[in-house]
C-alpha cells in the first residue's frame, strides 16, 4: 500500500477513536453520573473527564499528529504551525478548565487537592505540556529564535510531545478507574458495586480501553518515518531548520 | 559529548532508576503492608505490586534496551538474542505469578476477578507480552524462519515493545493509586486517610512518579537513532536482516 493511502487510512482511524473517546465520555457523564453545571457540586467535577480526555488526549493527539497530513507539506509551512500552535493552545486551555472544575468541587465540599497519585501526574503532565507550549511558542514561532536553537529543541520538542500525550493517558486511566471504585459502591438505592461490572463499569473501562488504542495510534503514527515531512526524517541528514523552510 | 559516554550515562540512570522502583516496591509492601506469604492472605497480593513492577516493568525495561549497549555490537548477535529473550521470559514468568498472587488472593476472599479498569488493561498488557514473546521467538529465534519474515516482523516487534512498556507502567499507576485508596481509610486505629497524605502515600505515590520516569528513560534509549545497532539505524537503507547478521 502506499504511503499516502497507509497513512489517510490511519488517520482516519484516529479521528474516529477520538471522536469516540469525546462521545463516549460525554455519554457516561451525561447519562450515569447526572450531566453538567458549574456550581461547585458533582455536576461540576463531571466537566473535568470530559475536558481532560477532550483537551489533554483527543485535541492534543489531533494537534501532535497535524504535521503527518500530507497536505501540509506544500510550500508555505506557516499556517500549520499557527494551527498546530493553536490546536495546543486550545487543549492547554480545556485542561487547565478541567483542573478548575476538579479544584471547584473539592474546594466546595473541603476534600483536599493533589493527594492522589492520580492527581500527581494528571498536575505534572499539564504543568509539563505548559512548559512545552511556551517553550515551543518562543522557539519555532518567534521570528527572533535563533536557527541553532530550533535544531536543537526540535527533537526535544517531539520527544517531549510524545512523552506527555503518554503521561495524559496514564493520568486518564487512573482517574477513571479511581471515579468509577468511588461511585460503584453497593448502596440501598440499588446501586451495584464496580466488582458486579454493572452497565456503568462496562462502559467506563470500555471507554478507557478506547483512550489507550487512541493514544497507540497517534503514537504510531508519530514513529512512522515514512509519514513524516519530508525535511524532517531522519535519514535526511542535511537538516534543514524550520525557520529556512518557508517563514 | 561521544554518543558512547551519553549512552552509558543514560544507561546507568536507567539502571538506577529500574533499582529504586524495585527498592521502594519491596519495602512499601514490606513496611506498611505487613511483609510477603503465599497462603492465599493479603500478604499473597503482596507480591502483585512486587512481581509486577519487577518483571512487567524494570526487568522488561532492562531487557528492552539491552541491544543498545555498545558492547552487545561485536561480531556475535546471537547470545545476546538469547540474553534478550531469557530477561523476556523471566519478566513474563514474572509477571505470571504476579497474576496468580491476586487470582489467590481473590479467591480466598471471594472477591471478583478481573473487573476493574486496572485488571482489564494489565491483562491485556500480559496477554500482549506473552504473544510478543512467543512471536519474537519464532521470528527471531527459530532458524527456520525466513528473511523476508523478520525484515516484516521487526519494526512492528520493536513498536509492540515499546507499546507493552507503556502499557505496563498505566497499569501500575492505576493499581498503586487504587491500592492506596483501598488501604488508606480513617479508622479507629488511627489510620489516616489517603487525602491526608501519611508517609504511605507520599511512598506509594513517590514510586508512581520514579516508574514513570523509569520508563520514559527506557523510551528515550529505545527512541535515540545515535544510541541503535549501526545496522538498525532507520538511515540504513540497506537493511541487513538479522539472520545475515550472525546466525
Amino acid at each position: 500500500m502506499r504511503p499516502v493511502v497507509s497513512f489517510y487510512l490511519s488517520y482516519l482511524l484516529c479521528l474516529c477513536l477520538g471522536l469516540a473517546c469525546l462521545a463516549c465520555v460525554c455519554y457516561w457523564n451525561s447519562h450515569w453520573r447526572g450531566g453538567f453545571a458549574w456550581d461547585g457540586s458533582g455536576l461540576q467535577f463531571n466537566w473535568h473527564p470530559v475536558l481532560m480526555v477532550g483537551g489533554l488526549v483527543v485535541l492534543y493527539g489531533y494537534g501532535a499528529v497535524l504535521y503527518r497530513v500530507p497536505l501540509t507539506w506544500g510550500q508555505n509551512k506557516l499556517p500549520w504551525k499557527l494551527l498546530h500552535a493553536g490546536m495546543m493552545l486550545l487543549s492547554l486551555v480545556l485542561a487547565v478548565l478541567g483542573l478548575v472544575a476538579v479544584f471547584d468541587f473539592h474546594n466546595a465540599k473541603s476534600i483536599p487537592n493533589v493527594y492522589s497519585l492520580h492527581s500527581w501526574i494528571g498536575i505534572c503532565t499539564t504543568a509539563l505540556f505548559a512548559m512545552q507550549w511556551a517553550v515551543g511558542m518562543a522557539g519555532f514561532l518567534l521570528p527572533c529564535s535563533p536557527v541553532s536553537l530550533r535544531k536543537l529543541l526540535k527533537p526535544v520538542h517531539v520527544w517531549m510531545g510524545a512523552s506527555i500525550l503518554s503521561l495524559s493517558v496514564i493520568s486518564c486511566i487512573s482517574g477513571i478507574n479511581e471515579k468509577l471504585f468511588f461511585v460503584l459502591k453497593e448502596s440501598s438505592s440499588g446501586t451495584q458495586p464496580y466488582a458486579a461490572l454493572p452497565p456503568e463499569a462496562l462502559f467506563g473501562n470500555s471507554l478507557g480501553v478506547l483512550l489507550v488504542v487512541f493514544v497507540l495510534v497517534v503514537l504510531k503514527i508519530l514513529s512512522n518515518v515514512d509519514w513524516q515531512r519530508p525535511d524532517s526524517r531522519p535519514e535526511d541528514m542535511a537538516y534543514r531548520p524550520l525557520i529556512q523552510e518557508d517563514n
